[in-house]
């Protein structure tokens, strides 16, 4: 029986990818990844180079990013269909060859890979490579630890309520909001309510030649970066 | 000018180390790890068979690690004292070498090499490369995502006060409770009294031949692996 392999290649850098997720993808006789369509994807771009020249790539383009609300019911019964059919696929052509999955960042830490994995049980025999997630590639960054000795470190998502937001903002020592994007406004609307604005950091693009580090408090409103986490280090002991 | 190199091994898997710090370790002249003084150290245990044979390794040896209590003067004196040596130390050296530091995880998440990096400034011109964190290697052996769309991660370190534990255990939807050796009874404790007890799991050795992974609840209480990491995942949508 042959194998579903999911691959978790690091925060973008390819030199930060583990040496079991570069000999996987290098020898890789059928790799899968996630992309909006018209692009090359995020994923794929950090194995450029990497592939062998038979390698078949299987390219799974979104059926749909922000055309609709993400709470509608018709995105739900479309990325659903979506999910359902690669499921089908992967599970059929791991019954008889190894399919590798690249995933950005650690696949079992806000993974796109989960909707796959969940159901993919029963149907495929998976393995899940951990990698280096995309906030350490970012607090890595920024020259400074993010936690030291008892601190609390608290993860959220630019998606909550801004009132939720700003009361956990509140309740942490350390601080790493992910899902930044379209929420970047409400993010610092609920630092500076919660008094933590002067202290947060933007890292987008951690690790590649893109990467840029800002104070957040200095960053023009309308220069806001996609792919980027926002940060507030805990206190130094 | 040469560097202190701080690299991130990652979890305990030598495979799952990065391509960057399987490089730096096995072509380093120089590296140095922290250890408990009649101990191999679980950083240097990690590259075993990856070192040049000419390879000079110094072992910074913990001049106290439980004979004191750490809120105690003198051992905050004596780790002082200590760390401050080898910041001297490696100073010295990397005026004409470069010098590796090993350290477990990712050296930024709860490192100790931040007690030497804080030093090293204005010192040393310093590096680091972050590693897949020892929670990514735990809640990948579990085999479920640790957090889902909009989850909110808790991470805490066994050293907080019973209340407060239980009060941040209530508060999240996925949990990371760090450093749990001997504070794991309080830890089992305030999980029951938020309600979670039933949801944690425990892997001790993440990643490695030793790796176990059991449910909190079911683990006999005088069984507690010293090196391990409690886990609740997140609620899958």
């Amino acid at each position: 029986m042959s194998r579903v392999i999911c691959v978790g290649l690091g925060p973008g850098d390819p030199e930060l990818m583990s040496v079991r997720a570069h000999r996987l993808v290098s020898t890789a006789r059928h790799i899968a990844y996630f992309r909006k369509a018209g692009s090359l994807g995020q994923a794929r771009r950090i194995v450029t180079g990497m592939l062998r020249p038979d390698c078949v790539e299987y390219a799974m383009e979104y059926p749909v990013t922000t055309e609709l609300p993400h709470d509608s019911p018709l995105y739900a019964e479309l990325l659903s269909a979506f999910y359902e059919d690669w499921t089908e696929r992967l599970a059929a052509l791991a019954r008889t060859e190894d399919v590798v999955v690249l995933c950005e960042g650690d696949p079992f830490f806000y993974g796109s890979f989960m909707h796959l994995h969940t159901r993919l049980r029963g149907r495929a025999e998976v393995e899940v490579v951990p990698g280096i997630t995309g906030m350490s590639g970012c607090w890595t960054a920024t020259g400074e630890p993010i936690t030291w000795r008892d601190d609390v470190l608290t993860i959220l998502t630019g998606i909550l309520p801004e009132a939720e937001l700003t009361r956990r903002m509140r309740d942490c020592d350390a601080l790493v909001v992910m899902k930044t994007g379209r929420n970047l406004p409400k993010i610092r609307r609920a630092l500076a309510a919660a008094g933590r604005l002067e202290q947060a950091w933007l890292v987008a693009h951690g690790t590649t030649p893109e990467e840029r580090v800002l104070r957040l408090a200095e960053m023009p409103e309308e220069d806001c970066p996609y792919f980027a986490i926002v940060l507030v280090h805990g206190k130094p002991q």
